[in-house]
């Protein structure tokens, strides 16, 4: 297959490229580096990109950011980074992706635990989970063609311990290459409209 | 209780009142209607509107309005206008709202069957609606001095079907009435981060 893996830079889509370049064709996007670069955030640089890769199987996101903050200090401000970034980015991609993808084809985004698992700080990254995986239910019973679209959940990543545990006391990681299959099942196996859950 | 209610010109927000206004105090607002007007699509004027009102031990949210249209015909910008009305609009409400809260006092929002049981047309209201229901529960392990926060989710209500019947072909409707209860249990019960549904 040929897999446009959106978000290369990330702990998570090192992983992804580790699990998946081994038996397919990989086209790595980023928004500096990268084989082709967009910014997610644009549907116009989606577009472009697509473009200039042509034709693909699957589509995968494992990129986006969302601000993490005290309560006291939200504002819609904060809120819209995670909406213009980790939430319409990803659907900016299935919105413009779609039409580049092979009958058949799959889009494969990421969400996360903070969905159905609060933490502190972490009232804007529930809320774009939360938005994302009712995106991918709605999504997989429009797309045309037989496209499927899934999300992967993951916990917190091991490797990202260094940075995020302190936010996620007594919550199990998952090492990366454990998340990485998740990705695998959606892109290689058949189903849609589901959420991989890792942890 | 003094309750403010957002959204008394709707099927669900007259029914809302007629449910609580017996035996509390009720102050309506609404964008152009009620006792003062605000648009929740802009914090200033939520906050400006709630420093009129003073004081309140809850705050009911039944406004919001999302784009329902073609897969096709989606774009960022259709996602946008429910993005800013229907999810932010109510993150707003709690945003500014709380501080104009007595200890313990409630938010109580409404988000919908589309969450988890998607239809054709339906992609955003299903975005917004899983938004809404992660942000209720991640809310409710932030709020301070004991404030509360839950979601109503509602199936289609059977005074709505003249206009949205077509498609809700085979969902069973709900009586405004009987979804008024479940606000009345989210303001006057203990109960915090929960999503009632109504279907």
């Amino acid at each position: 297959m040929k897999i446009i893996v959106i978000g290369l830079s990330g702990t998570l889509g090192k992983a992804v490229l580790a699990e998946l370049s081994t038996r397919h064709e990989i086209v790595a996007v980023a928004r500096r580096s990268g084989d082709v670069q967009a910014d997610m955030r644009d549907i116009a640089s989606l577009k472009s990109c697509f473009e200039k890769i042509g034709k693909a199987d699957a589509i995968v996101c494992t990129a986006g950011s969302v601000h993490f903050g005290p309560w006291a200090e939200m504002t819609p401000e904060k809120f819209d980074i995670g909406l213009r970034d980790k939430l319409m980015g990803q659907v900016n991609t299935v919105l413009a992706g779609q039409a580049f993808l092979n009958d058949g084809g799959s889009l494969t985004l990421t969400s996360g635990i903070l969905n159905e698992d609060p933490i502190q700080y972490g009232a804007v990254a529930s809320l774009v989970n939360g938005a994302l995986e009712s995106f991918v239910r709605a999504a997989a019973i429009e797309l045309p063609r037989g496209l499927r679209i899934n999300s992967v959940s993951p916990t917190v990543v091991a490797e990202s311990l260094d940075s995020f545990g302190p936010y996620f006391r007594g919550y199990k990681a998952a090492p990366a290459r454990e998340v990485a299959l998740a990705y695998s099942k959606s892109v290689e196996g058949k189903q849609t409209g589901q959420v991989y859950k890792v942890w």
